[in-house]
């Protein structure tokens, strides 16, 4: 009993600390001095788990290259808790500052509270068979790198400038932000691989201007973007600059006079969790 | 039996996934619909096969504010296997750029990687009882970013430029890298509490500039660095700004022409773990 046990435990550990990773059947028999019909039938057991308390998928595969991963995944309710608490975070008046800009940076820097908003992301992206995450620096990383960590991928940074640490570099203009500011964002050579398809994540869009540069500058790369999600998306303008994104919350309008922020979760891209 | 296995596995998972957090026994008992006791057997079972796998610690306290979190504790052969891993990666000849340098940024961004170097410095910081996280953008972010995550700590980013979405800031001149640059760093106001304590981390050491101005724009705000961590430090200049700091690899020598990196793990830091 006790040896299934800590089977069990130190099973659910290693796949629970490295989503989406496969461990060949083999690795964990080893590690545990254990027969791998043995380890079958431990996994079945924390398969089933993890279904029953809604924890994620335990997914097994036969065959060469076969193995267990876990796949993580934010089931509905909980996902729209998460991004209400989120919100009230967001909504304190506090947070106003002069120019009418919200302040959000110990929210995006903070991993206990943008996990929630990387676990959703992974929810939602995880069948896309994505090569890599990229984001543009800088307050988009955290979200980004923890989304990249949920789903196994490296995580690609866009620049500001082009870094002498960058090798050779391409870099596009773009415009963004209320008053559309020519701005430029730089991509290293050695980043990405022609042919690959992305994920794009970043923290906020206004009408779109540097998630439209992102895409374009992949482009060049030959990179396919096959998702992009932001946490925030402002309501206005209307019209933006991409047409296939996911907001977590819509960031409706800023009252910096009376101190009210209004935002909320996009109830929509919960439906599908 | 099942549900003793099954409540283990959602207790394992749930500690795993929430390094440093607690939780108290209350929340596992309403969770999973069992008395307080049992859940405390339950917890002395994973806490058990946790020492015995290396899986790190799980530790309770009782009374008021007590509860149960996962302490993340990388072993030292642990450790020093990974460390030699990532600098197997970073010695690989078509890394050295033309002018020396080190191709590292897709190391720094993989937290497939860097999330070993993250767990060293968790374990080595976790009893500095810090309260939050720093780093200077852009590359040491996801670094400091997981390593925030294992102690459960929010992270604060040092900007290069002051930023209109960051509101009143402080900023200072520093001078950095071989040329001694005359560089600006900006903390926003709002980003720190004065008579708090902080673990710097950054992805690389060359003299030490970026860290001693990090020390010094916290120290205006008041804030004492209880711990310093970066991932890589070149041994060139043996000076260095700063005394108290731990590097996790030693860079010996990058030899451009006959495209030789030395780098090795620093196996001081090792020993304590």
């Amino acid at each position: 009993f006790m040896k299934r046990t800590q089977r069990i435990i130190t099973i659910t550990k290693l796949l629970s600390d490295n989503p989406n990773k496969i461990f060949p059947l083999t690795y964990f028999s080893t590690l545990l001095g254990s027969a791998k019909s043995s380890i079958s039938e431990d996994l079945k057991i924390i398969s089933s788990s993890f279904s029953e308390s809604n924890l994620g998928f335990i997914k097994t595969s036969y065959g060469s290259g076969g193995g267990v991963k876990y796949i993580p995944h934010i089931d509905k309710k909980e996902a729209l808790d998460k991004l209400q608490k989120t919100c009230e975070l967001l909504k304190d008046n506090s947070r106003i500052l002069g120019n009418g800009f919200v302040y959000t940076s110990d929210i995006m820097f903070d991993p206990r509270i943008i996990d929630s908003s990387a676990h959703i992301f992974a929810s939602l992206f995880n069948e896309h068979d994505a090569d890599l995450v990229v984001t543009l620096e800088t307050k988009g990383i955290p979200v980004a790198l923890l989304t990249a960590r949920l789903l196994s991928l490296p995580l690609v940074v866009i620049r500001r400038e082009s870094k002498i640490s960058e090798g050779s570099t391409l870099s596009i203009n773009y415009f963004s932000g209320t008053n559309q500011q020519a701005q430029k964002m730089s991509l290293s050579k050695r980043a990405v691989t022609a042919g690959t398809k992305a994920i794009v994540i970043d923290d906020f869009m206004r009408a779109g201007g540097s998630i439209r540069g992102i895409h374009e500058i992949l482009e060049e790369f030959n990179v396919k973007v096959v998702a992009t999600g932001v946490v925030i998306a402002s309501t206005s303008p209307e019209k933006k600059k991409v047409n296939d994104f996911i907001p977590l919350t819509y960031l409706k309008n800023v009252d910096a006079d009376n101190k009210i922020t209004e935002i909320e979760p996009n109830l929509k891209c919960l439906e599908s969790l």
